[in-house]
Protein backbone atom coordinates (compact mmCIF):
# COMPACT_ATOMS: atom_id res chain seq x y z
CA UNK A 1 0.00 0.00 0.00
CA UNK A 2 1.30 3.34 -1.17
CA UNK A 3 -1.25 5.56 -0.01
CA UNK A 4 -4.37 5.81 2.35
CA UNK A 5 -6.90 7.60 2.16
CA UNK A 6 -9.15 8.77 5.08
CA UNK A 7 -12.58 10.04 3.86
CA UNK A 8 -15.58 10.73 6.04
CA UNK A 9 -18.18 13.30 7.33
CA UNK A 10 -17.11 14.12 10.22
CA UNK A 11 -13.11 14.20 11.18
CA UNK A 12 -12.20 13.80 14.63
CA UNK A 13 -9.69 16.31 14.35
CA UNK A 14 -7.61 18.88 11.68
CA UNK A 15 -4.24 17.35 11.81
CA UNK A 16 -2.17 15.57 12.16
CA UNK A 17 -4.33 14.38 9.11
CA UNK A 18 -6.48 10.87 10.71
CA UNK A 19 -4.75 8.90 7.44
CA UNK A 20 -1.49 9.29 8.36
CA UNK A 21 -1.83 8.18 11.74
CA UNK A 22 -3.48 5.01 10.00
CA UNK A 23 -0.94 4.78 7.79
CA UNK A 24 1.62 4.77 10.92
CA UNK A 25 -0.55 2.07 12.72
CA UNK A 26 -0.16 0.23 9.81
CA UNK A 27 3.26 0.29 8.82
CA UNK A 28 2.38 1.60 5.78
CA UNK A 29 5.25 3.78 3.70
CA UNK A 30 4.22 6.58 1.25
CA UNK A 31 1.49 9.05 2.04
CA UNK A 32 -1.92 9.91 3.35
CA UNK A 33 -4.14 12.83 3.44
CA UNK A 34 -8.05 12.90 4.72
CA UNK A 35 -10.83 14.35 2.69
CA UNK A 36 -14.50 15.10 3.36
CA UNK A 37 -17.59 15.13 0.95
CA UNK A 38 -19.84 14.08 3.43
CA UNK A 39 -21.77 10.98 2.55
CA UNK A 40 -20.39 10.89 -0.52
CA UNK A 41 -16.92 10.51 0.61
CA UNK A 42 -16.12 6.76 0.22
CA UNK A 43 -17.20 7.39 -3.68
CA UNK A 44 -15.37 10.38 -3.82
CA UNK A 45 -12.30 8.47 -2.30
CA UNK A 46 -12.40 5.52 -4.94
CA UNK A 47 -12.69 7.71 -7.87
CA UNK A 48 -9.79 9.78 -6.51
CA UNK A 49 -7.86 6.47 -5.52
CA UNK A 50 -8.35 5.26 -9.24
CA UNK A 51 -7.33 8.15 -10.73
CA UNK A 52 -4.16 8.01 -8.43
CA UNK A 53 -3.38 4.27 -9.63
CA UNK A 54 -4.05 5.00 -13.42
CA UNK A 55 -1.74 8.26 -13.38
CA UNK A 56 1.03 6.37 -12.12
CA UNK A 57 1.11 8.11 -8.94
CA UNK A 58 0.82 4.48 -6.59
CA UNK A 59 0.31 1.17 -6.96
CA UNK A 60 -2.03 0.18 -4.12
CA UNK A 61 -4.30 2.56 -2.02
CA UNK A 62 -6.49 2.20 0.99
CA UNK A 63 -9.35 3.85 1.78
CA UNK A 64 -10.81 4.40 5.11
CA UNK A 65 -14.16 5.25 5.89
CA UNK A 66 -13.80 5.83 9.74
CA UNK A 67 -18.13 7.19 10.05
CA UNK A 68 -18.34 8.06 14.10
CA UNK A 69 -21.78 10.14 13.20
CA UNK A 70 -22.68 10.20 17.19
CA UNK A 71 -20.07 13.06 17.41
CA UNK A 72 -22.36 15.45 15.05
CA UNK A 73 -25.82 14.79 16.37
CA UNK A 74 -27.83 16.82 18.58
CA UNK A 75 -30.20 14.44 20.87
CA UNK A 76 -32.45 16.83 21.55
CA UNK A 77 -33.13 16.18 18.51
CA UNK A 78 -35.53 13.47 18.08
CA UNK A 79 -36.22 13.67 13.93
CA UNK A 80 -32.54 12.79 13.30
CA UNK A 81 -30.77 11.37 16.03
CA UNK A 82 -31.69 7.92 16.14
CA UNK A 83 -31.30 7.45 12.83
CA UNK A 84 -27.14 7.50 12.71
CA UNK A 85 -24.91 4.69 13.47
CA UNK A 86 -21.15 4.17 13.83
CA UNK A 87 -19.13 1.80 11.99
CA UNK A 88 -15.61 1.83 9.63
CA UNK A 89 -15.57 0.41 6.21
CA UNK A 90 -12.05 -0.05 4.69
CA UNK A 91 -11.45 -0.65 1.04
CA UNK A 92 -7.89 -1.64 -0.83
CA UNK A 93 -8.07 -0.62 -4.76
CA UNK A 94 -4.70 -2.06 -6.98
CA UNK A 95 -3.54 -2.26 -9.97
CA UNK A 96 -5.44 -5.16 -12.24
CA UNK A 97 -1.95 -6.65 -13.29
CA UNK A 98 -1.38 -7.75 -9.32
CA UNK A 99 -4.66 -8.32 -7.81
CA UNK A 100 -4.69 -11.89 -6.65
CA UNK A 101 -7.70 -11.58 -4.13
CA UNK A 102 -10.62 -14.17 -4.74
CA UNK A 103 -14.08 -12.33 -5.45
CA UNK A 104 -12.45 -8.86 -6.53
CA UNK A 105 -14.42 -6.34 -8.68
CA UNK A 106 -12.84 -4.24 -11.66
CA UNK A 107 -14.06 -0.54 -11.15
CA UNK A 108 -15.13 0.10 -15.07
CA UNK A 109 -15.61 3.60 -14.62
CA UNK A 110 -16.88 6.41 -12.41
CA UNK A 111 -18.41 9.59 -12.17
CA UNK A 112 -19.07 12.26 -9.58
CA UNK A 113 -21.16 15.42 -9.12
CA UNK A 114 -21.71 18.20 -6.43
CA UNK A 115 -24.05 21.21 -6.39
CA UNK A 116 -24.32 23.40 -3.84
CA UNK A 117 -26.79 22.85 -0.83
CA UNK A 118 -27.66 23.97 2.74
CA UNK A 119 -30.54 21.27 3.47
CA UNK A 120 -27.90 19.49 5.17
CA UNK A 121 -25.23 21.20 6.89
CA UNK A 122 -23.19 21.15 9.90
CA UNK A 123 -21.37 24.34 10.86
CA UNK A 124 -19.35 22.68 13.43
CA UNK A 125 -15.82 24.39 13.13
CA UNK A 126 -12.91 27.05 14.16
CA UNK A 127 -14.77 30.00 13.12
CA UNK A 128 -17.44 29.42 15.86
CA UNK A 129 -14.98 29.54 18.38
CA UNK A 130 -15.48 33.73 17.59
CA UNK A 131 -18.80 33.39 19.16
CA UNK A 132 -18.30 30.90 22.07
CA UNK A 133 -22.07 31.15 23.16
CA UNK A 134 -22.81 29.41 19.99
CA UNK A 135 -20.86 26.09 21.09
CA UNK A 136 -23.06 23.10 21.34
CA UNK A 137 -25.81 25.88 19.50
CA UNK A 138 -28.44 23.05 17.34
CA UNK A 139 -27.05 25.40 14.16
CA UNK A 140 -23.29 24.07 15.16
CA UNK A 141 -24.34 20.20 14.56
CA UNK A 142 -26.38 18.64 11.94
CA UNK A 143 -28.99 19.40 10.92
CA UNK A 144 -31.67 18.43 7.96
CA UNK A 145 -34.37 19.83 5.71
CA UNK A 146 -35.68 16.34 5.26
CA UNK A 147 -38.09 16.46 2.51
CA UNK A 148 -36.15 18.97 0.79
CA UNK A 149 -33.57 16.38 -0.07
CA UNK A 150 -35.55 13.79 -1.02
CA UNK A 151 -37.33 15.69 -3.33
CA UNK A 152 -34.22 17.42 -4.55
CA UNK A 153 -31.54 14.55 -4.70
CA UNK A 154 -34.21 11.57 -5.97
CA UNK A 155 -34.05 13.55 -9.33
CA UNK A 156 -29.90 14.42 -8.81
CA UNK A 157 -28.87 11.14 -8.07
CA UNK A 158 -31.31 9.07 -10.74
CA UNK A 159 -30.16 11.34 -13.66
CA UNK A 160 -26.10 11.12 -12.54
CA UNK A 161 -27.31 7.29 -12.51
CA UNK A 162 -28.86 7.18 -16.04
CA UNK A 163 -26.45 9.61 -17.69
CA UNK A 164 -23.80 7.77 -16.64
CA UNK A 165 -25.24 4.42 -18.02
CA UNK A 166 -25.67 6.24 -21.12
CA UNK A 167 -22.42 7.29 -21.59
CA UNK A 168 -20.85 3.53 -20.76
CA UNK A 169 -23.10 2.24 -23.79
CA UNK A 170 -25.12 0.38 -21.21
CA UNK A 171 -28.82 0.10 -20.29
CA UNK A 172 -29.99 -0.26 -16.58
CA UNK A 173 -31.12 -3.24 -17.08
CA UNK A 174 -27.67 -4.67 -17.74
CA UNK A 175 -27.17 -3.90 -13.84
CA UNK A 176 -27.24 -7.10 -11.57
CA UNK A 177 -27.22 -4.48 -8.65
CA UNK A 178 -27.32 -1.25 -7.54
CA UNK A 179 -25.57 -0.67 -4.31
CA UNK A 180 -27.01 2.81 -2.88
CA UNK A 181 -26.17 5.11 -0.20
CA UNK A 182 -27.86 3.92 3.29
CA UNK A 183 -30.05 6.96 4.65
CA UNK A 184 -34.16 6.03 3.59
CA UNK A 185 -35.35 3.32 1.88
CA UNK A 186 -38.08 4.97 0.15
CA UNK A 187 -35.75 7.55 -1.12
CA UNK A 188 -33.39 4.38 -3.17
CA UNK A 189 -37.14 3.00 -3.64
CA UNK A 190 -37.75 5.75 -6.11
CA UNK A 191 -34.10 6.32 -7.58
CA UNK A 192 -34.30 2.27 -8.03
CA UNK A 193 -37.80 2.93 -10.03
CA UNK A 194 -36.44 6.03 -11.97
CA UNK A 195 -33.53 4.16 -13.09
CA UNK A 196 -35.11 0.67 -14.18
CA UNK A 197 -38.23 2.16 -15.32
CA UNK A 198 -39.95 -0.34 -12.59
CA UNK A 199 -39.95 -1.36 -9.14
CA UNK A 200 -36.78 -2.97 -8.36
CA UNK A 201 -36.77 -6.99 -7.25
CA UNK A 202 -35.56 -7.75 -3.99
CA UNK A 203 -32.05 -8.49 -4.20
CA UNK A 204 -32.06 -5.68 -6.83
CA UNK A 205 -30.53 -2.75 -3.96
CA UNK A 206 -29.62 -4.36 -0.72
CA UNK A 207 -30.53 -2.56 2.46
CA UNK A 208 -28.66 -2.86 5.48
CA UNK A 209 -30.32 0.52 7.24
CA UNK A 210 -31.90 -1.89 9.65
CA UNK A 211 -29.10 -3.41 10.83
CA UNK A 212 -26.17 -0.40 10.43
CA UNK A 213 -28.60 2.82 10.65
CA UNK A 214 -27.41 5.82 8.40
CA UNK A 215 -23.74 5.13 8.46
CA UNK A 216 -22.91 8.00 6.16
CA UNK A 217 -20.61 7.39 3.75
CA UNK A 218 -19.90 3.97 5.01
CA UNK A 219 -23.67 2.72 3.98
CA UNK A 220 -22.98 1.88 -0.34
CA UNK A 221 -19.81 0.03 1.30
CA UNK A 222 -21.05 -1.96 4.10
CA UNK A 223 -24.25 -2.98 1.27
CA UNK A 224 -21.81 -3.47 -1.27
CA UNK A 225 -19.40 -5.82 1.07
CA UNK A 226 -22.81 -8.00 2.37
CA UNK A 227 -24.36 -8.69 -0.69
CA UNK A 228 -21.51 -8.90 -3.23
CA UNK A 229 -20.35 -12.72 -2.92
CA UNK A 230 -23.33 -14.15 -4.50
CA UNK A 231 -22.34 -12.39 -7.94
CA UNK A 232 -21.18 -14.07 -10.66
CA UNK A 233 -17.83 -13.15 -12.84
CA UNK A 234 -18.81 -10.79 -15.37
CA UNK A 235 -21.27 -9.50 -13.19
CA UNK A 236 -22.18 -5.36 -13.55
CA UNK A 237 -23.13 -3.66 -10.13
CA UNK A 238 -23.10 0.19 -9.20
CA UNK A 239 -22.19 1.49 -6.31
CA UNK A 240 -23.93 5.10 -5.72
CA UNK A 241 -23.91 7.82 -2.58
CA UNK A 242 -25.28 10.53 -2.26
CA UNK A 243 -25.71 13.29 0.15
CA UNK A 244 -25.09 16.72 1.49
CA UNK A 245 -23.35 19.18 -0.44
CA UNK A 246 -25.00 18.17 -2.52
CA UNK A 247 -23.16 15.32 -4.07
CA UNK A 248 -23.25 12.03 -5.90
CA UNK A 249 -21.03 9.58 -6.55
CA UNK A 250 -21.19 6.28 -8.75
CA UNK A 251 -18.47 3.42 -8.92
CA UNK A 252 -19.49 1.29 -11.84
CA UNK A 253 -17.67 -2.32 -11.19
CA UNK A 254 -17.65 -5.59 -12.57
CA UNK A 255 -16.73 -9.24 -11.13
CA UNK A 256 -13.40 -10.20 -11.70
CA UNK A 257 -12.80 -14.10 -13.00
CA UNK B 1 -12.76 23.63 -14.34
CA UNK B 2 -14.27 20.41 -13.81
CA UNK B 3 -13.35 19.83 -10.60
CA UNK B 4 -12.77 21.97 -7.08
CA UNK B 5 -10.88 20.85 -4.67
CA UNK B 6 -10.41 23.24 -1.26
CA UNK B 7 -7.09 22.36 0.59
CA UNK B 8 -6.18 23.44 3.56
CA UNK B 9 -5.47 23.07 7.45
CA UNK B 10 -8.65 24.34 9.45
CA UNK B 11 -11.72 23.89 7.62
CA UNK B 12 -14.64 26.32 8.13
CA UNK B 13 -17.17 23.63 8.73
CA UNK B 14 -17.76 19.62 7.69
CA UNK B 15 -20.08 20.42 5.10
CA UNK B 16 -21.63 21.24 2.61
CA UNK B 17 -18.17 20.42 1.57
CA UNK B 18 -16.60 24.47 1.17
CA UNK B 19 -15.41 22.84 -2.73
CA UNK B 20 -19.51 22.87 -3.12
CA UNK B 21 -19.64 26.30 -1.95
CA UNK B 22 -17.07 27.60 -3.90
CA UNK B 23 -17.64 25.44 -7.19
CA UNK B 24 -21.30 27.03 -6.60
CA UNK B 25 -20.35 31.00 -6.30
CA UNK B 26 -17.83 30.58 -9.32
CA UNK B 27 -20.66 28.66 -11.21
CA UNK B 28 -18.43 25.42 -11.82
CA UNK B 29 -20.47 22.10 -13.06
CA UNK B 30 -18.72 18.96 -12.13
CA UNK B 31 -17.80 18.44 -8.48
CA UNK B 32 -15.42 19.46 -5.49
CA UNK B 33 -14.53 17.72 -2.33
CA UNK B 34 -12.48 19.15 0.90
CA UNK B 35 -8.98 17.79 1.45
CA UNK B 36 -6.54 18.30 4.50
CA UNK B 37 -3.10 17.55 5.05
CA UNK B 38 -2.09 20.41 7.44
CA UNK B 39 0.22 22.95 5.58
CA UNK B 40 1.08 20.28 3.06
CA UNK B 41 -2.39 20.46 1.65
CA UNK B 42 -1.89 22.65 -1.39
CA UNK B 43 0.81 20.28 -2.93
CA UNK B 44 -1.16 17.23 -2.12
CA UNK B 45 -4.05 18.71 -3.65
CA UNK B 46 -1.76 19.42 -7.15
CA UNK B 47 -0.77 16.25 -6.97
CA UNK B 48 -4.37 15.22 -6.75
CA UNK B 49 -5.28 17.41 -9.46
CA UNK B 50 -2.42 16.30 -11.58
CA UNK B 51 -3.62 12.51 -11.13
CA UNK B 52 -7.24 13.46 -11.95
CA UNK B 53 -5.93 15.60 -15.23
CA UNK B 54 -3.97 12.54 -15.97
CA UNK B 55 -6.14 9.58 -15.56
CA UNK B 56 -9.04 11.71 -17.73
CA UNK B 57 -11.45 11.95 -15.13
CA UNK B 58 -11.01 15.85 -15.51
CA UNK B 59 -9.87 18.21 -18.11
CA UNK B 60 -9.32 21.47 -15.75
CA UNK B 61 -9.24 21.76 -12.01
CA UNK B 62 -9.09 24.96 -9.33
CA UNK B 63 -7.58 24.22 -6.26
CA UNK B 64 -8.35 26.63 -3.45
CA UNK B 65 -6.17 27.23 -0.09
CA UNK B 66 -8.27 29.10 2.02
CA UNK B 67 -6.34 29.25 4.98
CA UNK B 68 -7.55 31.10 8.16
CA UNK B 69 -5.14 30.01 10.61
CA UNK B 70 -6.46 32.97 13.04
CA UNK B 71 -9.73 30.00 13.58
CA UNK B 72 -7.09 27.59 15.61
CA UNK B 73 -4.91 29.91 17.87
CA UNK B 74 -4.72 30.12 21.29
CA UNK B 75 -4.65 34.01 22.03
CA UNK B 76 -2.84 32.72 25.38
CA UNK B 77 -0.02 30.92 24.03
CA UNK B 78 2.50 33.80 23.20
CA UNK B 79 4.88 31.04 21.32
CA UNK B 80 2.49 30.52 18.49
CA UNK B 81 -0.49 32.63 18.03
CA UNK B 82 1.82 36.21 16.19
CA UNK B 83 3.33 33.66 13.79
CA UNK B 84 -0.18 33.31 11.85
CA UNK B 85 -1.40 34.70 9.23
CA UNK B 86 -5.17 34.04 7.29
CA UNK B 87 -4.64 34.41 3.49
CA UNK B 88 -6.24 32.27 0.47
CA UNK B 89 -4.53 31.35 -2.69
CA UNK B 90 -6.18 29.74 -5.82
CA UNK B 91 -4.21 27.64 -8.81
CA UNK B 92 -5.61 26.64 -12.04
CA UNK B 93 -3.77 23.06 -13.06
CA UNK B 94 -4.99 22.09 -16.82
CA UNK B 95 -3.85 20.40 -19.66
CA UNK B 96 -0.89 21.56 -21.40
CA UNK B 97 -2.58 20.85 -24.59
CA UNK B 98 -5.66 23.81 -23.75
CA UNK B 99 -3.36 25.79 -21.70
CA UNK B 100 -2.89 29.34 -23.35
CA UNK B 101 -2.27 31.11 -20.44
CA UNK B 102 1.39 33.76 -20.19
CA UNK B 103 4.04 32.42 -17.76
CA UNK B 104 2.53 29.18 -16.82
CA UNK B 105 4.47 26.16 -15.63
CA UNK B 106 4.29 23.06 -16.46
CA UNK B 107 4.47 19.64 -13.74
CA UNK B 108 7.09 17.87 -14.34
CA UNK B 109 6.74 15.24 -11.59
CA UNK B 110 5.05 15.41 -7.82
CA UNK B 111 6.37 13.24 -5.09
CA UNK B 112 4.63 13.07 -1.70
CA UNK B 113 5.42 12.12 1.82
CA UNK B 114 3.83 11.25 5.11
CA UNK B 115 5.35 10.02 8.86
CA UNK B 116 3.17 10.15 11.43
CA UNK B 117 3.82 12.31 14.59
CA UNK B 118 1.96 14.68 17.38
CA UNK B 119 4.58 17.60 17.31
CA UNK B 120 2.27 19.27 15.71
CA UNK B 121 -1.38 18.54 16.79
CA UNK B 122 -4.80 19.97 16.76
CA UNK B 123 -7.76 18.32 18.60
CA UNK B 124 -10.59 20.57 17.64
CA UNK B 125 -13.26 18.30 16.70
CA UNK B 126 -16.79 16.46 16.74
CA UNK B 127 -15.91 13.83 19.53
CA UNK B 128 -14.25 16.22 22.06
CA UNK B 129 -17.95 17.31 22.46
CA UNK B 130 -18.41 14.46 24.88
CA UNK B 131 -16.51 16.40 27.41
CA UNK B 132 -17.80 19.73 26.81
CA UNK B 133 -15.47 21.13 29.93
CA UNK B 134 -12.40 20.63 27.38
CA UNK B 135 -13.99 23.15 24.97
CA UNK B 136 -11.21 25.85 23.82
CA UNK B 137 -8.71 23.86 25.82
CA UNK B 138 -5.16 24.47 25.06
CA UNK B 139 -5.23 21.11 23.80
CA UNK B 140 -8.20 21.74 21.53
CA UNK B 141 -5.96 24.18 19.72
CA UNK B 142 -2.65 24.45 17.96
CA UNK B 143 0.20 23.25 19.70
CA UNK B 144 3.60 22.32 18.35
CA UNK B 145 6.82 21.60 19.77
CA UNK B 146 8.90 23.78 18.02
CA UNK B 147 12.28 21.77 18.47
CA UNK B 148 11.40 18.43 17.76
CA UNK B 149 9.69 19.74 14.73
CA UNK B 150 12.94 21.82 13.57
CA UNK B 151 15.13 18.61 14.47
CA UNK B 152 13.03 16.03 12.70
CA UNK B 153 11.21 17.51 10.02
CA UNK B 154 14.62 19.38 7.68
CA UNK B 155 16.70 15.97 7.39
CA UNK B 156 12.85 14.27 6.63
CA UNK B 157 12.03 17.35 3.72
CA UNK B 158 15.73 17.39 2.75
CA UNK B 159 15.92 13.78 2.05
CA UNK B 160 12.62 13.63 0.24
CA UNK B 161 13.96 16.86 -2.08
CA UNK B 162 17.24 14.81 -2.92
CA UNK B 163 15.67 11.97 -3.81
CA UNK B 164 13.44 13.26 -5.79
CA UNK B 165 15.85 14.97 -7.90
CA UNK B 166 17.81 12.22 -7.94
CA UNK B 167 14.90 9.72 -9.26
CA UNK B 168 14.45 12.41 -12.11
CA UNK B 169 18.15 12.49 -12.80
CA UNK B 170 18.86 15.88 -11.62
CA UNK B 171 21.02 18.06 -9.25
CA UNK B 172 19.82 19.88 -7.31
CA UNK B 173 21.95 22.37 -9.10
CA UNK B 174 19.87 22.70 -12.03
CA UNK B 175 16.96 24.10 -9.63
CA UNK B 176 16.77 27.72 -10.31
CA UNK B 177 14.61 28.26 -7.24
CA UNK B 178 12.99 26.98 -4.22
CA UNK B 179 9.30 27.67 -2.98
CA UNK B 180 9.94 26.26 0.24
CA UNK B 181 7.27 26.34 3.18
CA UNK B 182 6.69 29.36 4.79
CA UNK B 183 6.91 28.73 8.82
CA UNK B 184 10.32 29.54 10.02
CA UNK B 185 13.16 30.84 7.81
CA UNK B 186 15.94 28.93 9.74
CA UNK B 187 14.44 26.32 9.02
CA UNK B 188 14.15 26.68 5.03
CA UNK B 189 17.75 28.35 5.19
CA UNK B 190 19.21 24.82 6.46
CA UNK B 191 17.09 22.71 3.66
CA UNK B 192 18.67 24.57 1.23
CA UNK B 193 22.06 24.27 2.68
CA UNK B 194 21.04 20.27 3.03
CA UNK B 195 19.78 20.49 -0.27
CA UNK B 196 22.20 22.51 -2.33
CA UNK B 197 25.42 21.98 -0.34
CA UNK B 198 26.33 25.39 0.23
CA UNK B 199 24.53 28.74 1.34
CA UNK B 200 21.74 29.30 -0.77
CA UNK B 201 22.18 32.72 -3.03
CA UNK B 202 19.63 35.54 -2.42
CA UNK B 203 17.09 34.87 -4.57
CA UNK B 204 17.25 31.26 -4.51
CA UNK B 205 14.56 30.25 -1.93
CA UNK B 206 12.58 33.40 -1.53
CA UNK B 207 10.95 34.52 1.71
CA UNK B 208 7.65 35.79 2.52
CA UNK B 209 6.76 35.64 6.09
CA UNK B 210 7.65 39.36 7.07
CA UNK B 211 5.00 39.97 4.68
CA UNK B 212 2.25 37.45 4.99
CA UNK B 213 3.74 35.09 8.42
CA UNK B 214 2.95 31.66 8.68
CA UNK B 215 0.08 30.93 6.28
CA UNK B 216 0.20 26.81 6.69
CA UNK B 217 -0.35 25.57 3.14
CA UNK B 218 -1.02 29.29 1.76
CA UNK B 219 2.96 29.67 1.79
CA UNK B 220 5.09 27.90 -0.26
CA UNK B 221 2.47 28.95 -2.68
CA UNK B 222 2.37 32.51 -1.99
CA UNK B 223 6.07 32.61 -2.53
CA UNK B 224 5.92 30.96 -6.31
CA UNK B 225 3.29 33.12 -7.00
CA UNK B 226 5.03 36.67 -6.17
CA UNK B 227 8.71 35.56 -7.24
CA UNK B 228 8.26 33.32 -10.32
CA UNK B 229 8.00 35.91 -13.27
CA UNK B 230 11.41 36.99 -13.36
CA UNK B 231 12.66 33.10 -14.43
CA UNK B 232 13.15 32.18 -17.75
CA UNK B 233 11.49 29.44 -19.60
CA UNK B 234 13.03 26.48 -19.27
CA UNK B 235 14.11 27.22 -15.98
CA UNK B 236 13.45 24.49 -13.56
CA UNK B 237 11.92 24.88 -9.72
CA UNK B 238 10.37 23.54 -7.02
CA UNK B 239 7.62 24.07 -4.59
CA UNK B 240 7.81 22.08 -1.46
CA UNK B 241 5.52 22.24 1.30
CA UNK B 242 6.23 20.71 4.99
CA UNK B 243 4.65 20.44 8.21
CA UNK B 244 1.70 18.79 10.82
CA UNK B 245 1.39 15.21 9.78
CA UNK B 246 4.53 15.15 9.57
CA UNK B 247 3.38 15.39 6.08
CA UNK B 248 5.81 16.79 3.34
CA UNK B 249 5.39 17.96 -0.63
CA UNK B 250 7.05 18.29 -3.64
CA UNK B 251 5.80 19.71 -6.95
CA UNK B 252 8.70 20.23 -9.69
CA UNK B 253 8.03 22.78 -12.32
CA UNK B 254 9.00 24.02 -15.50
CA UNK B 255 8.32 27.47 -17.41
CA UNK B 256 6.51 27.06 -20.54
CA UNK B 257 7.58 28.94 -23.49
Amino acid sequence: VDAVLVACSNLERPYPAIAVEVQDLLGIEGFGFDMNVACSSATFAIQTAYDMLRSGSVDCVLVVDPEICSGHLNFRDRDSHFIFGDVCTAIVLEREETCTAKGAWEILSTRLKTKFSNNIRNNFGFLNRAAPDGIGARDKLFVQEGRKVFKEVVPMVSQLILEHMADEGLDPKDLKRMWLHQANKSMNDFIGRKVLGRDPEPGEQPNILHEYANTSSAGSIIAFSQFSEDLKAGDLGLICSFGAGYSAGNVLVRKRA
